[in-house]
């Protein structure tokens, strides 16, 4: 028998680019700036795994199916946290829980989108969005960033432009505004008024991607999109416990309009049902006990060091030859620009020194799936400072110097 | 701001037909019939509890990002205990980890089916997989069972009837062979057969989900269909710990041709990017210890009480009023013919006597989805036994022939 063919979604799929990289990036005696994972030294195992008492204590409530919308002793913890963070109450109806803010966007592309919609995203973005996205047949316009985040003045034009070009008025705009994946920019506030303005002049709805807010290691922190829309609603606002807990629990969460919350809850239960309770139990009972915010100050300072030895051993060996960065305030990542370089030549050769980097060309749509001039990143690299140790960042700098020269 | 109008897709979503009922069903001295629970009394909770101790001696990988194929140690005891009940081995290729079976489906509709698409499943069906297919524009084509389930007889016929209503041949056929939801009735092996041998014939492939085949509480065991198509694939085997273990852990797995697995991978980094390793590894040791074939005798026990609480106290109390329904032999539920009524109606007056059941419209798809002659179950009930205790289920039963007088 022959499976029949498969999907139009399902045929303009690609592998992730991570993946496709992870032979060579496992090579013996690899530094790998490349994959955006979290160090396990800052995860809490121990106060972790005291949590599970919980499976013991409410067995009989986190082994059965639960409501799609979340544990509620979770649910509760949310609102109230992000109720602070967003500067006003939140209301059961606004929020549900998520199998990571991956499926939260997977949910609204589901829910907002029809084959051949636009998004507006930042170039560069974050390939796990797109790919989101590309499963519900979006295509893709972009606004390009600065060091300050997306440059909103040009966002009225991007929307016109694919508006024009397709006979669609984009759907959904997509922004990692604190510490961007890839570019580590931190959108300012200035920005940020007037992307939430603008999005409700144009009236598209605002997807606020937000799993690095809480990791800043420098300056002050800046409200969030979602917290400057008052009450309009056109800002869904998404953060996740991947990055500053851990990402096997897979727990993550969005806040929305109840409408559109009610819709992906109905979507879900066609889906998955619910984010498992078993996991929602245990991240509700950690955080229940205070171990959230007791834990974060360990890892920030953890990663604070990592940041400042890139930055410093970036600085050292590369901005001579030519290289540029906008020295990120918190989140993983640097954003190279190597000026005239290709990062996919400089990718192939720094495996062979062993360091490995993502090259920019991941964090931009296809070519089949962009709306207007999207194309982009072949100068850039994407250096993760997280996974790596202090000394190991020192040395893969000296490598990838040794590669540029 | 508002949000634009929804997608197709979720304007065309309904309520679950079970969470609709929510409020009536949960009211004080209801005895419910009505969802497809596990009793929380066979949930493990202890011996569950103390495989968290792998929290601690395996955290550094359990809160890690995972493969999106599955944590090795489970998918490695996956593949044993699903390759002994297909007789044959499985390649890790073959093997995907989701979160539950729902999401297996899902996946599948994703990867194999394009708006308007045509789906054959039983008639009657599980509600959730008709909403999984839902959600990726499927229309529905069906075929009536029986007490041995679905009548592949006529199979072909409705496969060609939906050709050439639509233009399409389907796709897909989805089918729960063992103590069908909600039938409750095992597909006799002569029919297996013969529906491995036609699904070939019609190159359609066939989706077995398989959640109640270990549930036996009378009878021999009947071979899986995906035991008996050999080496063609034409059968995609789906399976659970929702019944044997827990729903909330949202762990099942999926074997199926390797194309079809890579495609399933891919949509799914886009989805979710992997079911949580936490519950994954907290499953695999419950697993390794030996604990679910241990565990399994006493849910039989505990289950065969109740069917055969229910089986005799139908019988004693509906069967002189002309309700008609195939013993069950294994899984969660009866399915009652109670001809010339409107079960709708009968379900509105059993609220009033404080019994539930789920009336059979929500087995089938909406009018709008059919193709061909689908509609049915306006004088069919499903009642769960798995949930009341036996003198609840004597009680329930008593009130409904009350209702049915």
């Amino acid at each position: 028998m022959t499976i029949p063919p498969l999907s139009q979604i399902a045929q303009n799929m690609r592998p992730s680019p991570i993946r496709e990289l992870f032979k060579v990036i496992g090579r013996p005696g690899m530094i790998s700036f490349a994959g955006g994972l979290p160090s396990p030294q800052v995860f809490p195992v121990r106060e972790f795994a005291e949590c599970s008492s919980i499976l013991q204590r409410d067995g009989a409530t986190l082994l059965q199916y639960g409501a799609s919308e979340g544990y509620p002793p979770l649910t509760e913890w949310l609102r109230e946290a992000t109720g602070q963070h967003l500067r006003r109450s939140i209301t059961p109806e606004e929020l549900l829980v998520t199998s990571g803010s991956q499926q939260a966007l997977d949910l609204v592309g589901r829910a907002l989108l029809d084959p051949g919609d636009v998004v507006v995203v930042e170039a560069p973005t974050y390939p796990g969005a797109i790919h989101a996205l590309r499963n519900v047949g979006a295509r893709f316009a972009a606004v390009p960033c600065d060091g300050e985040g997306m440059q909103v003045d040009r966002l009225r034009d991007v929307v016109e432009a694919a508006e024009k070009q397709t006979g669609r008025w984009p759907k959904l705009i997509y922004t990692i505004p604190d510490f961007s994946n890839p570019s580590g920019a931190c959108m300012s506030l200035a920005r940020r008024r007037q992307l939430v303005d603008t999005a409700r002049e144009l009236g598209i709805p605002v997807f606020e991607d937000d799993p690095y807010g809480r990791l800043r290691y420098l300056g002050e922190p800046v409200p969030a999109l979602a917290s400057l829309d008052g009450a309009s609603g056109s800002v869904l606002y998404a953060s996740s416990f991947s990055k500053i807990l851990a990402p096997g629990v897979r727990v993550a969460w969005i806040v929305g309009p109840p409408r559109l919350i009610r819709a992906l809850v109905m979507l879900r239960q066609g889906e998955d049902l619910c984010t498992p309770v078993v996991t929602q139990g245990l991240v509700a009972e950690y955080c229940r006990r205070g171990l959230l915010e007791r834990h974060l100050p360990r890892i920030l300072d953890h990663y604070r060091v990592k940041r400042d030895a890139m930055q410093a051993e970036l600085r050292r060996a590369l901005s001579a030859g030519g290289a540029e960065w906008y020295e990120p305030e918190g989140g993983f990542f640097f954003w190279l620009r190597l000026p005239g370089r290709d990062s996919q030549a400089v990718f192939d050769r720094a495996i062979e020194e062993k360091v490995a980097f993502l090259p920019g060309r991941a964090f931009y749509p296809g070519d089949s799936e962009q709306v207007g001039q999207v194309r982009g990143g072949r100068e850039f690299a994407r250096l993760a400072f997280t996974f790596a140790e202090p000394d190991q960042i020192a040395e893969g700098c000296r490598r990838l110097a040794k590669v540029l020269d």
